[in-house]
């Protein structure tokens, strides 16, 4: 059966979606249509078929349809004039707004209506938010805590238990255990160049308290958010949860890169990078875009939550310093930095930490109190012997070392198995690394692929908020076990080689099916 | 110097906010107006002296009560008419609404205008909510860990860790270790008569955590919620900084008490309680009361969150059922249960429960991990291995016998010291008494000598919502040390009688001095 071309492009986004797969049918033929419509494929006056005629071509109900229409109808993409049918409407809400692009129908939502509160729905949008989760992409069924020196752990652990320090046994009242926030401060001083005085430490229970705290204390509902584009789902999804109004900003080898539309817009309250190793495409911000991002932050009054995620892993060259130091030195105090132990360490540590400018200091120890009553003290006083003992920067040189190994060990696998194919792969640094393939690659449909051959990989394209032609694989490579890379390895650079090869001709294929 | 009336009521105002030592000068002036305004002491219509002259009569500075005047007027509690004065409005914003009375202006935004969002505000109002913590009223200076085994809770826990079980290094994407959420299912359904199975209960990190995934799960910004007037603080200052809108509802003996008013008000999502041991009257709800609440939720589609948490502390009678499992018995799924066990344990173990209905576990499990990304699997083993090893029930049982002496001995020592003016002392459970004073006692100017004779108790009035005839003092003696309690029980005795005996004189002595 030959498709109308709207049809076609439905059908092709209806393919990208299945990452969504609780959504229900009407809510994804919705989505498709609203995706199309935002990107401005399906432009502004177009006339949709009628119900029954896509119904048909998509070999769905007439029903599912209708109800797609009537939602994009009630929120306003699109206009219903009785007997000539419908439009897509001239003023598209929020216009190009990435707000749009960014809020699926809550899951949660949609699934128990009268049950969640609106904000809860946000909460629970995306079943799949752990899809975005890079994984050790040859899965050994366990975690691997490669050197972590479990002995060492235990001992410092029992050292302290040992002590009968009643006051550990409390809550938190300090934003954390003062020999900890003191180790933390010497290790970002000297190893990131952060410009700090330990009492600026925040210790928090994970990342995404962090994130959570952050967006709370400095953004109400619908303040603007800036983000990279692609984005650290996480952050995303906190951002998203507070409900913020989340401002996708491109993102190109030199790091995030806002366009003069984008700082001609209404400033942003917070602008989340990662700029050491942007995730998950590795770039490294310019100092020019640094000082840049720095200058506008401190005439906006925006602040910048900068997430140092695994600065602790780079192969080559020199570190890169913070921005926040970069800031600090020119005495702008604008930009949150935060890391966590829980890449470093292990993941279930849940310790990480915020450093923050001195004026936020006081209320964000009282509202992370307040909100979170954190404890945990024993835990976080081990942590600061197992620094002070000097066990941490042992560690982690260690697994610099065996992962840059892994790393090497890994590309020259695939290097052989398609040699000379691989025409980009950031992999200066971190825990995964980008294999970027042409665009007309489904990187979607080839990280299934792997997945039903054991391999887990994540595709680029869906770290990617609205559309984009950007395609590849995420490919976490720190965990595995050397004994498996090898043999992984190939078996992933053959699927690799495959899809290359046989794209043009599966697009061939898919022209002549269709039309 | 002879002040108004009006001078006089704000004077009594501004003394009674002591507790909020930070808040500057005027939002103190601010506060008290507008308190006296919403309570209806200063009834609509009626006119405020100049700036000047209210000035002249607090001895405070002009700018101040300027700034006052104009923040009340920006708000809509008076009118200001050039030439003739200002006057208290006829339609006060939101009228009696408790929401006002729950608004004191957010300190942190006070001081720090341009810096944090108004969310951030609400978490940062009040730096002294750590004040209505109840502590030993007797400090030994160290957090008393009665009869705690540390012994035994360092080798169960070492035995966890030398496991060597990869799986507990990683986050926790379940709501919890299955057996520990097997552990509370089995004890909750044994002791507190909740009707459960293991899956409904979901692992939290502390109580705040649960009160904080409840609200923001179960309510948006501005739904109405209901809570017991006195009130739990930390539950009012979660509620609050999710931006609900609080009805406080009286309690009395019985526990809490809706009024007809309260029936025909909007219905709340959300119904906070303390049925089992109201915090901090220590009432306990009848079952009368129990059945009407939970038909009203059934009926109104609200929730109720019945917080259980020191139900292990019951000193004499039958353990009340708790009010989950007789909404469950009647085929009512609109209860979700917590508790704790920082008060059995130590408070900075932050493992905490939450038991859902059915429907509600896989979105909160969702958003359990979106939000917080937990992880702590050892002391999750860990605490599920100390209780299945039957060393919880044990800990409990020699906990309440521990804590029945000292309360004996503390009453029996203020008995002698006060010999039949303890007119109603609430004692029943839990780890502090209340001790109930006439309406002409000032608690708050009580609890401030105490302090300075080194003992900390709390003033009952505090912990209500708007203004109350309630007087008294919630006096924390489980983790004081018999041998300090007799000592100190005798002085507090000392401080109370002195009160009750110069309190008419005081009284008389004040308006002499003011009128």
């Amino acid at each position: 059966m030959r498709r109308t071309p709207l049809a076609e492009l439905l059908q092709n986004e209806l393919e990208r979606q299945d990452f969504h797969p609780r959504l229900p049918g009407y809510k994804r033929v919705y989505e498709a249509i609203r995706s199309a419509i935002v990107s401005g494929r399906l432009p502004q006056g177009s006339k949709l078929p009628s119900s029954r005629d896509l119904a048909q071509e998509l070999d769905a109900s007439r029903n599912m349809i209708v109800a797609a229409y009537d939602q994009l109808q009630a929120e306003g993409y699109v206009d219903s004039h009785t007997g000539s049918g419908t439009y897509v409407a001239d003023a598209v809400p929020d216009g190009f707004n990435a707000k749009t692009m960014l809020r699926p129908a809550p899951l949660a939502q949609v699934q128990e209506e009268a049950v969640l509160s609106k904000r809860g729905g946000r909460l629970t949008v995306e079943q799949g938010f752990a899809a975005y989760e890079v994984q050790p992409f040859a899965l050994a069924g366990q975690m691997d805590l490669l050197n972590f020196p479990i002995k060492t752990w235990q001992r410092v652990q029992s050292q302290v238990w040992r002590r009968e320090d009643v006051g550990l046994y409390d809550y938190d009242t300090q934003g954390g255990y003062a020999q900890l926030k003191r180790a933390v401060a010497d290790y970002l001083r000297v190893s990131r160049g952060v410009t700090l005085a330990a009492e600026q430490v925040l210790i928090t229970s994970g990342t995404q308290q962090s994130l959570d705290l952050v967006s709370r204390m400095l953004a109400d509902q619908n303040d603007v958010a800036w983000v990279e584009n692609p984005c650290y789902w996480g952050a995303w999804s906190s951002l998203y949860a507070n409900d913020l109004s989340i401002r996708p900003i491109d993102v190109d080898e030199d790091g995030m890169n806002p366009s003069a539309a984008d700082f001609a817009s209404a400033p942003p309250k917070l602008i989340y990078l990662t700029p050491s190793h942007q995730y998950p495409t590795g770039a490294v911000m310019s100092l020019a875009r640094r000082q840049s991002l720095i200058d506008y932050a401190q005439r906006t009054d925006a602040w910048i939550l900068e997430d140092d995620y695994d600065s602790e892993f780079r192969y080559a060259g020199k570190p890169i310093a913070s921005l926040q130091g970069l800031a600090a030195e020119a005495g702008i105090h604008k930009v949150l930095y935060m890391g966590t132990f829980s890449k470093v360490l292990y993941p279930g540590i849940k310790l990480s930490y915020l450093v923050l400018p001195k004026q936020l200091v006081t209320p964000f120890k009282t509202a992370l109190y307040d909100l979170y009553r954190p404890g945990q003290l024993h835990l976080q006083a081990s942590l600061a012997e197992f620094i002070d003992q000097g066990h941490f920067t042992t560690h982690i040189r260690r697994l610099r070392q065996a992962y840059s190994q892994r790393r090497t060990l890994l590309l020259a696998v695939l290097e052989k198995s398609l040699h000379g194919q691989l025409s980009k792969i950031v992999v200066d640094a971190g825990l995964h690394f980008l294999i970027r393939l042409p665009a007309h690659i489904d990187d979607v449909e080839l990280t299934a692929h792997c997945q039903s051959q054991g391999l887990s990989v994540r595709p680029l394209s869906r770290y990617y908020i609205g559309s984009t032609q950007a395609r590849g694989l995420v490919v976490g490579f720190a965990y595995v076990d050397a004994k498996d890379l090898v043999e992984s390895g190939q078996r992933l650079g053959h699927l690799i080689k495959a899809a290359l090869e046989a794209a043009p001709h599966s697009t061939e294929k898919a022209l002549y099916e269709t039309r």
